[in-house]
């Protein structure tokens, strides 16, 4: 039988290593101590140089859309990369969906993906497909390597490329026989290209449209990092302008003693009324804001092209602009805060989504990291989280439903210190649905919150608003998620997590502080 | 609110119509009858088409891998096609490793996808992404709609390119504006290309190669049918040659009264060693045969390329080859029915993959449909399924798991009169679970055997083919699915599935029986 030998110690010479053993080390070389993999027989050699290093963290998912999204949840958080480890066309397929996410959310992400032996792949075997087809569409930076000497060398390239501001998707494609012949001296990966500074000029531009007190600050991307809220706040403050943030930013930090800003509304309508009234739009760390969908008869752009400015593009220090653009506008050194409101009263009675948000935003802990993919029934909750203690949030980005549990499994593999909350819309939920096996495998603090309207919600309202005002029944169908209805009590429980089902705001409380109180994940469905 | 105004009903004027309609008034024209969708947004004018038309069936998948997996099913057993409907690049995404497999099994599937409006796309709103580029490795044809009033011929072509012979994934991308706007007439949908004839030259080469008696049938595709068998088993009784279908055959007649053959083994080294003593090896239906995988120091070609001789391709009428070859090799009406072996025997005891087999194929109707996922736990049954009353199956085509629970449910919709049963290994049954849900709620007669090893056990053996002799405990925790343990019936009860868990040969045998003699989906998992 073959052998390949994949080392298993670093102590050994640089050149008896294979191929798959010089990529690992030159990952834990570069401080990567994270791989996510769903692997098949392609990638074994890759699986076996993962005991090779140390703190090399592997984590095992069902789904490979569940490795895709912790590796973007984790990115998040963590602000550098994993590894997946992906089994061929249809593996990466699989994960497609929440690496199109991460690419919207401007994470870095090293997407590995096994491939036939490079002198295989011409015979078309059952399992060989186009890769580099399937992975451009997700991919910032992407590229098959050729040749086990030079793989250490082409995954150096894709950390740097994963790793270059903002962040992107690098694909590298690893065929078998890459892996197990002899490899090359690990790579040392150099310092990442980080966030680019805005010169003076565009500052002192974007200063004198903001001067005449109708302008708007519209923040994403970095921007929405503390210090380029504190900034943002008090370049408003000075000159008068109104804040948003994008519709769905990648993270936001949020809560008590924190600005307050708008968030840009979902339809487009709503979203170019909210952005009507102003002379100008300056754009920090966003792009200039586009309809989520086309409607008949409707615009892509919520602001006409003239009225927008960028402070600061993805890629460039936004923070430190709306630093330099707050002196600029003669800002003082501190930001008006928000009076304080009331405390979120305790509620009781049936849910609806409104009670489940200000319920969940009355308990969540200081510091928590809540994944929102809440979709319908989390609008009241983004309200009433405001007045919650100070959090991140992580929303979805790239709109590819089914990114809410695995990318809360990503963000609690960053933060294990921190409380991780998913507010998970139930339809979406579905898609990837195995992350909660991953999450009670590794033990993980997160509290799911199923928001159980038992529909495609959304869809019923786009239903709708493309003027079906009566659906037929078998469009009616394709919306409804009764008939059977699910048990998400009993799926949890089938992953392994424990969970409990909810019909009132004191339960969901109950319940929220169960869940606070005990480590290891939950699952809490709260029937709307 | 722009209205798009989707027509609900067939009577009106055939210029009324919108582009969606148009589509959906051809497909029934063409006497396509199932659509399998997971819609969003920019899919709602053909969701409200559905409506338009009579004898339409709309069935929803929680995940779109579901209804990529139904459609090949259904294919594989109606020999048409069912409609996708999938939402943009994302929910394309997740149909792509079943588009794959059903590429392989060229089954024909039409494949609509959404997309953004023409006039909205060039703004790249989140939801955007390349689908030409993710379809393109599954597609056999592949357009995108440039206008509403060409939709219905684009859908004409996407239909006949799916279903001219041997068969085809036809992917038609469609703009949402393409849809709402005023459609075209409907299109009539031309008569299938069918299989072509091989003449009688190619007939006379295969005979004269086979007529020393060391030669070897190799059947796939179209051959596997009854007639195609009954022929492979007369020739090769003329000429005394030996008779071998595909690994993973698409759909395979077996059981009693049926002629055998052997399968040519999964392992390469085992599949050379059972081509290795022929000089001849004639392909009919399959292409000559490679390794699944290559490895180190391995062949990729498992029988040399000069002893393979094509009686008829892919595309080619195999079975009436198949007949025409008996006849060129002075073969009898008739073929020598196998010895009528013992009836399969009652175990008892605890269940291991030998004892799962027996008493499945002991205790399957006539007529049943199994969908093989068993992976490594399905080999028992195979072989004891030649015992069984005739029954068809289907296979793993293109190795990309998570196919069965879907094909399944493909299956039933095709033959709702027929029991089927999924024959399912647990790893590769969690990649698309949400099937359960679908099968609970179009009532379909579904039997899921879960071979519960809770391992993925392929990778086991496939790490210690690689030379791994004791790997480490990254690496064996990525081939290991306890800690925690899954629970199948709980995952089922989640969706609206019945289940049981056994243990036992006796328990299994029950359980089967129950299943037999109730309507409706039920899963049962087997301990091993």
């Amino acid at each position: 039988m073959p052998e390949a030998r994949p080392g298993r110690g670093a102590s050994r010479g640089d050149i008896e290593v294979n191929g798959a053993e010089s990529l690992m080390r030159t990952a834990a070389a570069a401080g990567i101590e994270l791989c996510l993999a769903n692997p098949g027989t392609t990638e074994m050699p890759l699986v076996a140089a993962l005991d090779a290093v140390p703190r090399m963290r592997a984590v095992l998912g069902l789904f490979e859309g569940v490795c895709t999204g912790a590796a973007d949840g984790y990115a998040r958080l963590a602000r550098r990369p994993a590894l997946t480890l992906l089994h061929l066309g249809p593996g990466l397929a699989n994960g497609l969906a929440n690496l199109h996410n991460a690419r919207r959310a401007r994470s870095p992400v090293v997407n590995l993906v096994g491939d036939q032996a490079t002198w295989h792949r011409p015979f078309d075997a059952p399992l060989t497909s186009d890769i580099e087809s399937l992975a451009a569409p997700v991919s910032g930076w992407m590229r098959t390597t050729r040749a086990a000497a030079q793989l250490a060398s082409d995954f150096r390239d894709a950390v740097a490329a994963a790793t270059a501001a903002p962040g992107a998707v690098a694909t590298l494609v690893v065929p078998a026989d890459c892996q197990w012949e002899t490899g090359s001296r690990p790579q040392r990966v150099s310092h990442p290209v980080g966030l680019a500074s805005v010169d003076a000029a565009r500052v002192e531009a974007a200063a004198q449209r903001l001067r005449d007190g109708r302008g708007a600050l519209l923040l994403g991307g970095d921007a929405l990092c503390e210090p380029g809220l504190r900034a943002a706040a008090r370049a408003a403050a000075a000159c008068g302008a109104r804040v948003f943030c994008e519709t769905f930013p990648a993270r936001i930090e949020r809560g008590r003693g924190l600005p307050r800003l708008e968030r840009l509304p979902y339809f487009p309508e709503q979203a170019s009324e909210a952005l009507s009234g102003f002379g100008s739009v300056v754009l920090a760390g966003a792009t200039p804001p586009v309809a989520f969908f086309g409607y008949r008869g409707g615009a892509s752009l919520l602001a006409p092209a003239e009225r927008c400015l960028a402070l600061a593009e993805p890629g460039e220090d936004s923070a430190e602009a709306l630093d330099a653009l707050a002196q600029a506008l003669g800002a003082g050194a501190s930001w008006p805060e928000p009076t304080t409101a009331d405390p979120l009263p305790t509620l009781t009675g049936p849910l609806d989504p409104e009670r489940l948000g200000a319920v969940l935003a009355a308990a969540q802990p200081e510091g928590a990291i809540v994944v929102d993919e809440g979709a319908t029934s989390g609008g009241s909750w983004w309200r009433c989280a405001e007045q919650a203690p100070p959090h991140t949030t992580l929303t979805l980005t790239g709109g590819a439903i089914g990114q809410g549990l695995p990318c809360a499994t990503g963000a609690a593999l960053a933060c294990p210190d921190r409380p991780v909350i998913s507010l998970q819309a139930d339809g979406s939920g579905l898609y990837t649905v195995q992350a909660l096996w991953t999450q009670a495998r590794e033990g993980l603090d997160v509290t799911t919150l199923v928001c159980a309207n038992r529909a495609y919600r959304i869809l019923q309202i786009e239903m709708h608003r493309a003027g079906v005002a009566e659906p037929g029944p078998r469009a009616r169908s394709l919306t409804d998620l009764t008939q059977p209805t699910l048990d998400w009590v009993a799926l949890a429980r089938g992953f392994g997590v424990p969970g409990a089902r909810v019909e009132t705001a004191e339960a969901l409380a109950a319940e929220l502080a169960k869940a606070r109180a005990e480590p290891g994940p939950r699952l809490i469905e709260a029937l709307l």
